[in-house]
């Protein structure tokens, strides 16, 4: 289940949902070479490029995953758990942030810092709070399996600093993110709206 | 097998296999975007993020393996036959001459366009060639299990059209792709021994 509906590999199957997933991807990479609309330099859009190549590469989400199966059963150290997290799901929304001001054209590498640091914290946020709420919500409110992470053994901020400090934790990364966007000024209140609901989400 | 050794998905295992597969098409798009060695304008670099983009995706690789999938134990058209196989060998055989030539600085788009057809032509006549050594060759000499096709009930050249009608198939790309050469006068001479090798291989 995601968003309470059955995930795209239940609802048709395994080898369909992966070529969809290649096929978006492709596709993204597509419009960012090719898409007429985009009026972006090319400088630009070739930088887009890579920032998405990265994200979802193996310093990103293929790495972070491949950290992910091979973790299965095992006791992570804090520090790799954190590099797991920060591949698997935080450089994507990381890059997504990034992409944004760079589709804006910003050209303000102080801006672009600020949001780089932003998206770095909401990133990994996201992933403990995604990890708190598989061991404190029920499967309704959650939208897919509870304890799904604990079922499958999978280490987890909860499971190895203990439910307290993933809290902590994530108050942290949301303080980060709060202060990131100080230079931003009133042009980064929809980001730190974003935040807030990153972190105080219910499901 | 591959090439007479156990596959990636054999020798690790599936989920590996796929994670490495994204992890090393990244890194295609990551080095068209941020390599330094790579001195080209921005311009032909983003032209060729959209040629490998366009491969791999919907309209090539991804699209032609769903159509593969889909295609099991269905007997297809003719011309459905030729869609799948142009999407899922063809397109990328296809974008590695090009890429070439972007990556040469070619501006020359007659040179292009003929390479173009070229692409086209041996990117197609390497799927033939292969549904026909499924066929014909044995086990020890392809360095894959022969029949494989067959025994999974896959739409081939040999099983829509027949054997003869497979072999002519493949040289009349051969002649296509040869005839596509000649803007290129010597310096399509290797290029024409590549078809030579696709078309004549016997594994």
């Amino acid at each position: 289940l995601r968003r309470g509906k059955p995930t795209c590999h239940k609802a048709f199957d395994e080898a369909t949902a992966l070529l969809v997933g290649d096929a978006l991807q492709s596709l993204a990479f597509d419009m960012l070479a090719n898409d007429p609309a985009l009026t972006i330099e090319s400088e630009r859009r070739l930088r887009m490029v890579g920032v998405l190549a990265h994200a979802v590469g193996s310093c990103g989400m293929a790495g972070g995953q491949a950290i992910d199966i091979e973790s299965v059963g095992q006791r992570l150290s804090p520090e790799r758990l954190e590099d797991m997290h920060r591949r698997k799901t935080g450089e994507l929304i990381h890059a997504s942030v990034i992409l944004g001001a760079l589709a804006a054209e910003t050209s303000d590498e102080a801006v672009l810092s600020a949001l780089d640091q932003y998206g770095e914290a909401i990133g990994l946020a996201f992933q403990v709070v995604d990890d708190i709420l598989d061991v404190t919500a029920d499967t309704e409110t959650l939208g897919k399996p509870q304890g799904s992470d604990q079922a499958q053994n999978k280490p987890t901020y909860p499971s190895i600093l203990g439910l307290g400090a993933a809290r902590t934790k994530a108050k942290e990364l949301y303080q980060t993110a709060l202060a990131s966007l100080a230079p931003l000024g009133d042009n980064g209140k929809t980001l730190g709206e974003i935040a807030d609901f990153i972190v105080h989400r219910n499901q």
